[in-house]
């Protein structure tokens, strides 16, 4: 036997029966000879004859699997949110195959191209940083695939969304460093045209407003996710001449790599600085001192992404659904008590 | 137009010509009229229209996709090798599918499954930590599909193979640590079905041998990639008569928890007990001490894996290839001079 897949035909013309015969004994039909489908089921199984899904799909024009579009494993948000997809799609029996767009719009739109020719059945995404249109999605609505975004949605498409509580969470997090007695507090923002990102800065900026602090533009840091600026943007935070005495970061990797260079340069956390991060990563509790952070829920996101989405694959009339998932501030020593006001 | 698929056949009914004529347009094939021409090429961009790629993948059996199996991405090594595999593939214009087998053997087939359902051109596979049998790979070189292993390789298949010098790196690594003045290390290892633990084991076990140390089973710890076990088999290090004054770790992640509850119980790093890491994170430089690590070269695993498997895609009588990529020990204070010996 060559390397060639296995056809239908070879099996037929190796037992020496016809094509249609294989066909039905293959698809479990009984109106054929016991001894017949048992002799075809061997041979089948001995050459690791497998149906032609290609044949199958185009025929059903199903697939059973989801198409996931993130950013990037490599930040650990994602790689937990695709592990909730995951959970949830295992165990209603759905393939999940995953693209990255390492925050490029172009292999977005590259990516959404190669997942709708594999005909996935339906779409989770949270879009890149790059992402400031919604044109490239557009096709997808008017095929009637089903799409959920997450995390980084997308707003002004009709589409489910599942997203965080992100300005109420920034508004918190800055009020517990303001009434830890922090008064000059930084903020690291991401992308403006992101919909989280904007909403974490408009909470921080409420949060100062109801407390009567001045909003300092020079303490606001717009930041791009994985842009390797992070000692750029320490060295200038420090070099202020009124420095911060707080600072509430996009993410802990941010947090954790700003406060190391604050603490090489003699500052003393939370003391001089105090430190917030985002996303709750299990090195927080490493490092010295432990990070304060908000508990993103990552993973359920993900998994509330995939229910929602499984759900418009087999029900294709239900509605979009927008969904919330509650963050939650969890306070360790880089933002304690301030000793000196 | 109602939210189905635009076919060919759609476009013929409304633009009043035959299905073969708009066929012959769309495949750019110039025996037809330029005015007709263009009047098919306006429609079909108007409605979106795609190539059923189903339909051409079937007729070519070539989708122009690797498929992808890694054990978890939330694992930043798989992350970045993932990184090293898409940048590869981004540049040789083929798309990448990513599955994750979570560490489980059955999802490791069912990923199997429905990349190969999906017609991939080609695998890179890195096994699960449960993955110790090989026969579920069978089918797929019987088919001729090439697959690369890398990292977690299966050394008993005729495959290509991408892998680090293992042996060699945990050798030097434990020879770092005598050479500083440390007697009693501890090793804690991963599964010893997997080829790279194996190797890594090896090597530790013959640096002490070179050095005349004595092997002490107890120092030795069988370590599932993230069973979360790191608390109990620190305490039980801690707890040993002769506490170990030196720990090689599986990964840095368990290092650096390890070395937290060691600080928190009262010990010095390094000066009651050093660690050495594996992976090189990040957050090696970030920790205190920072940690000293193998950088273990994720990405250019990744990247070289795709190179490879491209190259048998594309020329088929290729013969498997065997690739090492080195790795590097990198030195930092977790293992620093020991000051009383």
């Amino acid at each position: 036997m060559d390397k060639k897949t296995v056809t239908i035909k070879d099996i037929a013309r190796m037992l020496g029966i016809s094509k249609s015969t294989v066909s039905r004994a293959l698809s479990g039909r009984s109106d054929i000879h016991p001894e017949t489908k048992q002799k075809i089921m061997a041979l089948a199984n001995d050459l690791h004859y497998e149906p032609n899904a290609l044949a199958i799909n185009l025929k059903q024009q199903k697939t059973n699997t989801i198409g996931v579009i993130v950013p990037e494993t490599v930040n650990r948000f994602f790689a937990r949110a695709v592990g909730g997809i995951q959970k949830v799609s295992d165990m209603a029996g759905v393939n999940v195959m995953i693209c990255q767009s390492n925050e490029s719009y172009i292999s977005e739109k590259n990516n959404l191209h190669s997942l709708v020719s594999s005909r996935v059945d339906g779409l989770i995404v949270s879009i890149s940083s790059e992402t400031d249109r919604t044109d490239h999605f557009k096709p997808i609505f008017e095929r009637g695939i089903p799409i959920v975004f997450f995390d980084r949605i997308c707003e002004d498409v009709h589409a489910s969304q599942v997203y965080t509580d992100n300005y109420e969470i920034a508004f918190e997090g800055t009020e517990h460093l303001i009434t830890r007695g922090y008064r000059r507090i930084a903020f690291v923002a991401g992308p403006q045209h992101l919909f989280n990102s904007r909403n974490r800065l408009l909470g921080y900026l409420d949060a100062l407003k109801k407390h009567n602090l001045p909003v300092k533009e020079s303490y606001i840091i717009h930041s791009h996710y994985g842009s390797g600026k992070v000692e750029e943007y320490t060295r200038y935070l420090m070099q202020l001449p009124q420095r911060p005495d707080a600072v509430f970061a996009i993410n802990d990797y941010a947090a954790i790599e700003m406060m190391h260079i604050m603490k090489k340069n003699g500052l003393k956390i939370p003391d001089d600085v105090a430190f917030l991060g985002f996303n709750n990563e299990d090195m927080c509790r490493f490092v010295e001192p432990p990070l304060s952070s908000i508990d993103h829920p990552a993973h359920d996101m993900g998994a509330a992404a995939a229910e929602i989405l499984i759900n418009q694959m087999r029900h294709p009339d239900l509605k979009p659904e927008s969904r919330i998932i509650k963050s939650k501030l969890v306070i360790r020593e880089s933002s304690g008590a301030r000793l000196v006001l």
